[in-house]
């Protein structure tokens, strides 16, 4: 099984090139290119439908959505208003760069401000393989519990802002917010991070800004 | 990168080789393995730990946790009373044979009763690696919503039982439960499931009583 080791770091080097050419085409095109990753069901699809909702008007965003199988969340992006693709792994656990490089001709760059990839829901694997955006974020969610960051390490480790949803969850859930708090300063000091719910609108405006800001400041 | 695909079907193999071992290992031992796999956060180990409360004085048991970093999980499960080993993968999405052989000796299997060995937390990944248990259990749960047998379906193929945990969420969070068993009906018809909620108690009497007799009926 030792043989294994140089394939995967070839198929790893081979991505990073790649995800570096999707950076170019990002950057030629003038959009900025965010990553939604966070375990199935922590309301990734939702925030893309708050998100697009919430800057109508301000940004004209595009949607790129991975899942192992239906066109469910690029469904609900399009509705939302987005130009949406989906792209189905066909079983495989994460999005790479080569996924996301085959579907960038789907989408008009140009047209775009902001283009948001929604990754396959898996708290693991897709933080091993860089896909070239200028922006990762982890969307926790309260009922999966405050032990995840001292669990799931990596996934913290990476990212560049935090989205903690179904804060209205929080009277019916044991999640200790410092805990958790403390568990993520441990492993990523200082990270941006907004505590919403996508469910009642609330804290989504500080995301919102947040985001059209980072937007803003690298056209 | 077509290479990487035979040093997966020889890994896979091999793998299944020693699930084989392991599997020969519990009969020999008169121990019935039963393998815990969800979402992070969907309710393992909480799941664990009212198992083995609930079947304290009817069935001993032992129990195995996958992470992949922690022994938070052991600890919860040695804390409820049982005898508790941690595997942490170092950054493997799944557990796999190989892993849980490594694991076996650690523990008086001839002593037990019934093994649990709960799985990375992980929709996609750990379905791949078969372990050598008797019985592969889902773990559900409703904040995640109602959607996720459409889009992991393999997760909800290979399965023996599910568990529907935190019902007790249902007034709080948009579940269709009419929707989500009809996805499982799809891929899964038939099959064994417990809906329940980990915090309250609600159903879990049903779910101790059908595992007790899945043991029973292996003795």
């Amino acid at each position: 099984m030792s043989t294994c080791i140089p394939v995967v770091e070839n198929i790893l080097s081979a991505n990073d090139r790649l995800a570096a050419e999707n950076r170019a085409i990002f950057d030629k095109a003038g959009v900025f290119a965010i990553n939604l990753m966070a375990s199935p069901g922590a309301g990734k699809t939702s925030l893309v439908e708050r998100t697009v909702e919430g800057l109508a008007g301000r940004l004209r965003l595009g949607v790129i959505e991975g899942d192992l199988a239906s066109s469910l969340d690029a469904d609900r992006a399009a509705a939302a208003g987005a130009a949406a693709v989906q792209i189905n792994t066909g079983g495989e656990c994460h999005l790479d760069a080569v996924m996301l490089h085959a579907a960038l001709p789907q989408l008009d760059l140009k047209s775009l401000d902001l283009l948001i990839v929604e990754n396959v829901g898996n708290l693991v694997c897709p933080t091993s393989f860089k896909l070239g955006v200028h922006c990762n974020i982890l969307i926790a969610s309260t009922p999966e519990g405050d032990d995840k960051p001292y669990k799931y390490p990596g996934s913290y480790r990476g990212i560049d802002a935090l989205v903690i949803n179904k804060i209205d969850l929080l009277p019916y859930v044991d999640f200790d917010m410092q805990n958790f708090r403390r568990g993520v300063e441990m492993l990523n000091p200082g990270v941006m991070t907004f505590p919403l719910s996508c469910r009642t609108g609330e804290g989504l405006d500080a995301w919102l800004d947040w985001l059209a800001a980072q937007v803003k400041n690298r056209a």
